[in-house]
């Protein structure tokens, strides 16, 4: 794939205050993915909750400058869970969206089910099968690590996957 | 009160999507409060999210240069509502935090009780009875409207009143 131009270019994010995973997934003209990066931004919980999410925000903003990808993908919410949780990955969510928005990205939110059913093409796969998913169509040798990097990933794939149906 | 200077600047926010409210209000030398500016930031339900959220940050980033607070207080929130909201509100929550953090306030939170007791005297006091205070306290003629812009200069007043006693 080396030297062979991407057509379309993909930040995915799977959005927390603690842990942020991101994938940064192209793809080439040939319709194979490549993985251009990949990784979570950690802040440290004895940090100001304002100051970590400065953090955030400048290393998003960082990576969108690196890697210029044409759309921002990030995970629909439904978590009926506990609204604390609810409120902390709302803020870090807020941040990344303003980020996308600041530098003019198309921002694509997909659930969980539409994002296990474009990898793996099952909406209830579990997430060993979906690790093992994206490590086949990125064509690496292990699985991204940590799994919040694996799961920024999955979304980025997810959009390029979606993409690709919308214009058949 | 005119022509005195400010010894100490707050802006007071509310937070939301759709609307957050804000209260600028300073403190004289002889210890009276002003009020600089109040209002809401509206944003239109028809826009992308991501949009509504820049113009949220961009609004208030302007505020900030305008007045140049020293901090900005913020409500804790605890509701225990539905968690969809608390996404909605945390959003607008990091993206306030960001900008406040990006442009080096201090920045406080405080609980609702917490907002009634310093302002009130009172932490279960209704939201007519804050209205008035809020209105006595800046010494205006009429309670400054919409609710929001109120709640966002409660918040203000909450920071300066628990700052004079923590200097006491």
């Amino acid at each position: 794939m080396e030297g062979e131009s991407l057509v379309n270019v993909v930040l995915g994010v799977d959005p927390g205050t603690a842990i942020t995973g991101y994938g940064v997934v192209g793809e080439t003209i040939s319709g194979d993915f490549a993985l251009l990066a990949c990784g979570v931004i950690r802040t440290a919980p004895e940090t100001p909750m304002h100051l970590r999410l400065l953090e955030l925000f400048d290393d998003i903003l960082a990576l969108m400058r690196e890697f210029a990808p044409d759309a921002m993908a990030i995970e629909k919410l439904f978590f009926g869970r506990n609204v604390t949780t609810a409120i902390a990955v709302g803020q870090a969510r807020g941040v990344l969206l303003v980020a996308a928005a600041q530098q003019g990205l198309e921002v694509v939110e997909y659930t969980p089910a539409e994002i296990k059913q474009a990898v793996s093409g099952y909406g209830n796969a579990g997430k060993e099968q979906m690790q093992e998913m994206v490590r086949q169509l990125l064509g690496l040798s292990q699985i991204p690590e940590p799994d919040d990097a694996a799961d920024g990933a999955a979304v980025a794939i997810c959009h390029l996957q979606t993409a690709r149906f919308r214009h058949l």
